[in-house]
């Protein structure tokens, strides 16, 4: 940590700031330039990272110099975590898409998204049962009813799936069904949240939040990875701009970025990324294209009667000519799909 | 609500989108220009603001008509919310200040802090027990131990105490504790969290998300007054934009928006709006000539040691100069402080 | 247009609004709902764009149904255009990659990028001989002299040149030496200069600007195809959002949202997307399966010592790699690099 | 300027970093950590701000420690500017507004304007004769006739005025006629214009680019100043954010900001900032408290038929009643009106 002195700060403020270093077991270096002296904290300087330092008289800024985040990033791992769920392999070469409808609404629907998106290739269902919603007249999803739905599709068709969590109090409930944990974009920094998650044995999926940096998000999955389950999928899923002809922004450059901070696979969700069923393809092509792990795309039989996400759900006939892209694409990449 | 059709829609492509408005019970009315034809949803639109209608073919835009939100509203409501807490009356004439350190650390740093904020004018004391941070590694809050001190801190001093609450499962301790619940930002799409303080007869205090857009804000609130508590209190502090001299970017003008908008109090935190003490005074006093009906401030009595928060609270001395200059200008635009 | 009226609006206020919608020459349609009143303004609402119509007492506010812009939409067009510089066909099946240094330093430098690019591929040649720089401090180009290193590298490898204007005042001489004109992000909103640009015969790419939206970056090329230039190249180059991780956030989805909306060539330029070398291959990977026409890369013999821009400009050896990855994912969609 | 080196760079990488910067007269100050080993640049960095060093194999990043501008800075010069117009000091006690429509529509029109914000206490008149409009079917402006009817308005009420220049080709005939230049959010970055403005002796008012940083802002500034011309004013006017309820987002915290980091007088314009006539009043208010200079403010008498920005126009009487408030609050805080 570099800590930038003002000018004409005096003998005894640079020396309280000295203290405060040393007395967090770090070593303090003095270096004095032409306009500004500066200290150069080290040691751990994640001990110093709550940055109260600025608090000091005569500081004018502090520079971090090391990640705040450790056990998520590529330099404590240098290799790709790969993470078993029934069989697949998620982080590998192999590119998995999660496809299903964003709420569970019925037995019926769920298999009418379910059966064609196992026959068009995806590996994993999604569907959520516990839905978080702007407003509180729009649907909320089904609940242990929506988990039973997904579960019988699980059993008809093979495919593991993943789920919504919102509140630590379902976490059980939720657990005894689900394959995979999402933590959605809007509590990827419900801390407790994370600290619960992070006891269980169960793989999770963070998703980016709506206005979250990279630092952040990494920040959240090291909540989970401190508590000791270090099956994280982290999930771009678009960040909020001032750009209004799509929903968010989808921040694919976020994928080969985090490619290079940390071991955990990367997924993007062009879906809630665009907010437009006619973007889903082209920018589900662009993220395998940046170097995405995999896809989560939603896909409802009947888009024009969802009860949430309808103008960015795929049909499955759509979703399937998007699989057939996508294998051709992955080929060129080297990958599979 | 208007669904603006693309050209060339066909004759059957509308006859479903009117029969789908009018399966809500909404009327639909057709209106032919010379670049577009459009169907007027005629009833209440809010049956149909979860905008599945975008999904028809043939639909190109949905345009809302109507506010989403309606308890909040200050159309539903013309006048003031006035909240009674323990005597003092929110959003009324007086300007209250809720000033007190960011976290709880121990009962010594509480009342070095709630004595001299209480005699330079304050009307509440802050302090967090339960704190949301960004890393793992960052201080947690005392929990318990710090609703204790806050407990404490009134005693000595007679001021009311707000304090935030993270989890749901929390809630009864909190509540046991504190005369006013504060939601952060972090948890201002917690909708459990909002569903649950809802419930509550306890006024409470929510701010506004990091990338909230002040419609979301609302809904949030409306997620509280649905379910029966109507004593809220908003509060700005600070948006996430790209520029980085301040921690956010603290957006006054949503303090006459608010105020237009709904009946409900609304106030300011400059000092997470942005990030430093040093602006503190400034953006206190601009918030309040923008109108705010109050202010929350963070007020340490050893910021340089304090931690979280340090480098955005004002020591005593600064806040009692602070509240002179408030009173001063309270004077001149009709209110008190 | 819909102007959509406040509640308690009175009858002479609503009467005014019509009057002034039907001066100018479009019929005002009433429409009284439930909640709102609201007044169809049917015939060419751009009349109207200047929307002074929120102006009036009782009005809430007004929603144009029309896009703003004319000749540069897909409806005025249904076709591509397809662009011709020197027997090269931009916006065709073919994904056109200019590229080059970022300014032109000398004869050696533009040489020592323009050999290998042609090698690798590429077709047209990028550099700077004027340059829009943040800072008074930084190089601001060779001017002249650079021009003609530009045209002595297309002597020798028959690569067309594309190179920035800045100055209406420079555009003659600009003009006789370059290829392509490139309206630099900085100047999209540069009206004088869009309007000289447009009187000309000559391509000119657009790049969008720092914040603009999708429909500002289409207005402003349709300043350029009103006064008759209707050979324009759109280029997505990274808008700024709050990541700091990277320069800017490329937005990919504006390259199927502008396929969409005009008829015109987009092309996207990755390195000041990212603003890091390392990042250039996958954004380019990702930004051609989007559905880009084109790319516009930064490629410096000794990037280390470049007078700007080295960051993110890559070395003629991972260029050439690059465009080998390009080759194959194009096969993969059916285009060609 | 300190340089972030990777772990595991090698001696001989780390010795061409060195020679990078003793190339450009400075010292490099090694240092080792315990995670990374950095090299501190000791000298004036400001000749090492094209950071090229990110492009070194070995380097993870540079992180400035002197701000890039140094003219317009308040170390530079630690007294405030003060600019004296026709007898008028702008940066000093007493706040300027500057008063008028936004574009000049007729002698009548501007006259409408000019004479009672005379009498209401605004100390120039404001009024735009060329025009940068988003779309090239608005209304442009009425050019050197728009000069002529600001004269005229002049010689009237004895207001100096304030008008925009869009091109440098339009400087001579625009600075007969006014008193201060402005430069347009659109061209903070047109870096021509700010040279050839920077050679006048003539005011300028430089306003913030609509997604300008602070520190880009000042080094527009600089741009100016160090062709010669110390007498700028500058004009926080709202930038661009998600929020929609308004048409920027007034960034107030920027005055207090812009005040420590520089000597300039600094204004603020609630018209632009937030594109509403019913905000204008609240932000004016706030702009003053948070610190500014002076104010920028659209007034037109008939703001329905304004042929640009009539939605945040107030009309007369309104303006009227702003600055009464505004002669109040200034007292409270110390200053006039």
């Amino acid at each position: 940590m570099i800590v930038v002195l003002k000018p004409g700060i005096r003998r005894d403020e640079i020396q309280r700031v000295v203290e405060r270093i040393e007395s967090f077991g770090l070593r303090a270096h003095l270096s004095e330039g032409e306009e500004r002296t500066i200290i150069g904290a080290i040691g751990d300087e994640r001990l110093l990272a709550d940055q109260t330092l600025e608090s000091f008289p005569g500081v004018e800024k502090v520079l971090p110099i090391l990640k705040p985040y450790k056990l998520v990033s590529r330099e404590f791992q240098p290799s790709n975590t790969v993470i078993q769920v029934n069989g697949r392999r998620i982080g590998d070469k192999k590119i998995h898409v999660m496809a299903g409808p964003c709420s569970v609404e019925s037995q019926e629907q769920v298999l009418g998204a379910a059966i064609p998106v196992k026959e068009a290739g995806a590996t994993f269902l999604r569907g959520g049962a516990y839905k978080p919603r702007t407003s509180p007249y729009s649907f909320q999803g089904l609940g242990p009813e929506g988990l039973d739905h997904l579960a019988h599709a699980r059993e008809v068709t093979g495919l593991p799936i993943i789920t919504e969590v919102l509140d630590p109090r379902d976490l059980d409930v939720v657990c005894k069904y689900t394959d995979v944990l999402q933590i959605g974009a809007r509590n990827m920094q419900n801390f407790k949240l994370l600290t619960d998650v992070g006891k269980l044995d169960k793989p999770v999926m963070l998703k980016r939040g709506l206005s979250a940096t990279i630092q952040e998000f990494l920040l959240s999955a090291e909540y989970i990875a401190t508590e000791g389950n270090r099956r994280i999928i982290l999930c771009e899923r678009g960040i909020r701009t001032y750009e209004t002809e799509t929903r968010n922004t989808l921040d694919l450059s976020a994928v080969p970025v985090l490619k290079q901070l940390t071991h955990l696979p990367v997924f993007v969700d062009p879906s809630h990324g665009t907010g437009r069923w006619d973007l889903v393809a082209p920018m589900a092509l662009a993220a395998v294209a940046a170097g995405a792990d995999g896809l989560l795309i939603e896909v409802h039989p009947k888009p024009e009667v969802a009860l949430s996400d309808g103008p960015q759900s795929l049909k499955p006939p759509k979703f399937a000519a998007l699989m057939e892209q996508l294998k051709k694409l992955a080929v060129a990449l080297g990958r599979e799909v």
